[in-house]
């Protein structure tokens, strides 16, 4: 399914570059090879799911998400990308920016009131009017394999790998890519980073099955309360550990990046660098894939960083 | 001499990624090719000259130069690589930031006093003592050559442009830059970028001989009071024109850069970027090479721009 998955979003999604740091491999003891999602279609893996999802669907006429991030950007990308119709269903007090993006790629926003209403039910009260095909975040089997086509390419662009890390928060990212390396080499050592914060995927792994959390975390992107129930079952199997950071680990990471290797990563895209940054990592790891998941930040939130 | 230098400094430059960005294509109506020289070991372009000059000398013990900023750091990597001791001139005030990585690799700084010194005597006494190199910042034949090196991978990895622009302090990038694009292509066009507030190549240009200012920009790179003697001849030749930006366009290009592309550019790498997405190229221009100098901004800098 990610091989079925990476020929149909190749007509829009990127071949993301991996980079190489001296400095970082310095002080991390490790040689890291950063997959730079962060300069994906739309700044961020989600359009990789969001278009492997949309784009097998039959001539969809309108497709719904709810989402105040990058998955919202990525189904407006590819809805508009096949001629659909798209409505995201945001929180009314999201980031300007972010409502202006999405709206900017085409897509209808209906806005709620995060205090008293929920988008479930926005969403399933207009699937019901106007028979949209709901995208779902993470917990559905071709997002799962969308999001696997980052390793795909990144175990092309860089060779025997003894582990993988990504960032982990509904687990749709870290599911796929776990597949996929797993497929290609059993040996490979697979890793989550989660914020200290928002450590659901990591009590869920510990308990062995599914916990709830109540996140609260700089990382925007990883707050979701716990992991899917398509994804938690294949984190379990494929996955060594969940490794936690925390909010200053982030923050010291994104400047690392930032200053030292020149690339802008939001707080949710370097928590898989802040692990390996700051010695989460067991030993006997040398070449590591670290997948750097996206790089949408407002200039302004930076500066607060 | 290009070529030449392309292979001796392979063992250090990295081949920089080209970007390309559909919202700065947009917005600038141009197709814009993004050389990635903030990505290169060093975090600029002058590793390229440096490790040309360096690379060249037989056996060389001990080299020097006079910089406060990305030709310091470069000099002193280059230097290391071929176990030189290195002296790097630098005035007290510079950024603490720079003064530690120059030293960070491994390089000797000797400060001096901007209002009371002059930093060519302190080198011309270095010199005189230790029998050490100088290797200047542009004006000689390795640099120029060295610098070229960019333009030859751009040529490899976008094919058929009709421009290329690059930022021009003393003329080194440039001049390096229009030889290769020429050489292979007679017919593109050449374009240098400058702030209006050191507009020195631009005045020379227009007058058709060298003439001094005073400087004074946020793109503390091309701070140079006029062009080189070698370089300027060259540019006069082989450019079209120097087209000037604003402070104000150089900040807006390297928000641009960040927030929308994710990369990190210094105000002197982002001038290029600022002419095209400013409306500056005369008309006709549809593919073009735009060269990004450099990355080198403190976390700290950056919130005041």
């Amino acid at each position: 399914m990610i091989h079925e998955a990476a020929d149909r979003i190749r007509p829009i999604a990127q071949r993301t570059p991996v980079l190489t740091s001296h400095s970082f491999d310095t002080v991390s003891g490790v040689n890291a090879f950063f997959k730079c999602e962060n300069l994906q279609k739309g700044g961020a893996f989600k359009i990789r799911g969001a278009a492997n999802l949309v784009f097998s669907l039959d001539k969809p006429k309108q497709v719904i998400a709810y989402s105040s991030g990058n998955h919202a950007q990525a189904t407006a990308i590819a809805a508009r990308h096949v001629g659909a119709a798209c409505t995201i269903v945001m929180p009314a007090d999201a980031p300007r920016s972010k409502l202006e993006a999405t709206r900017g790629y085409g897509a209808t926003i209906v806005t709620y009131d995060r205090s008293r209403e929920n988008r479930e039910q926005i969403a399933s009260g207009i699937i019901e009017k106007t028979g949209a095909t709901l995208i779902p975040p993470f917990d559905h089997p071709f997002i799962i394999a969308g999001q696997g086509t980052a390793t795909l390419e990144l175990l092309e662009q860089a060779q025997k790998l003894d582990a993988l890390i990504a960032p982990v928060g509904g687990g749709g990212l870290l599911s796929g890519s776990a597949v996929a390396a797993k497929s290609a080499n059993p040996k490979i050592r697979i890793f989550g980073a989660e914020p200290e914060r928002a450590n659901d995927t990591c009590q869920s792994f510990r308990a062995g099955q599914r916990v709830e959390v109540t996140p609260d975390t700089i990382a925007d992107g990883l707050r979701s309360p716990s992991p899917g129930k398509l994804t938690f079952p294949i984190i379990r199997e494929l996955a060594e550990d969940i490794l936690l950071v925390t909010e200053d680990e982030i923050r010291s990471a994104l400047k690392f990046l930032l200053t030292r290797m020149k690339i802008l990563v939001e707080p949710s895209g370097a928590v898989s660098a802040a692990a390996v940054l700051h010695g989460k990592l067991p030993a006997g790891i040398g070449r590591i894939g670290v997948i750097l998941s996206g790089g949408n930040v407002d200039f302004e939130q930076l500066a607060e960083i």
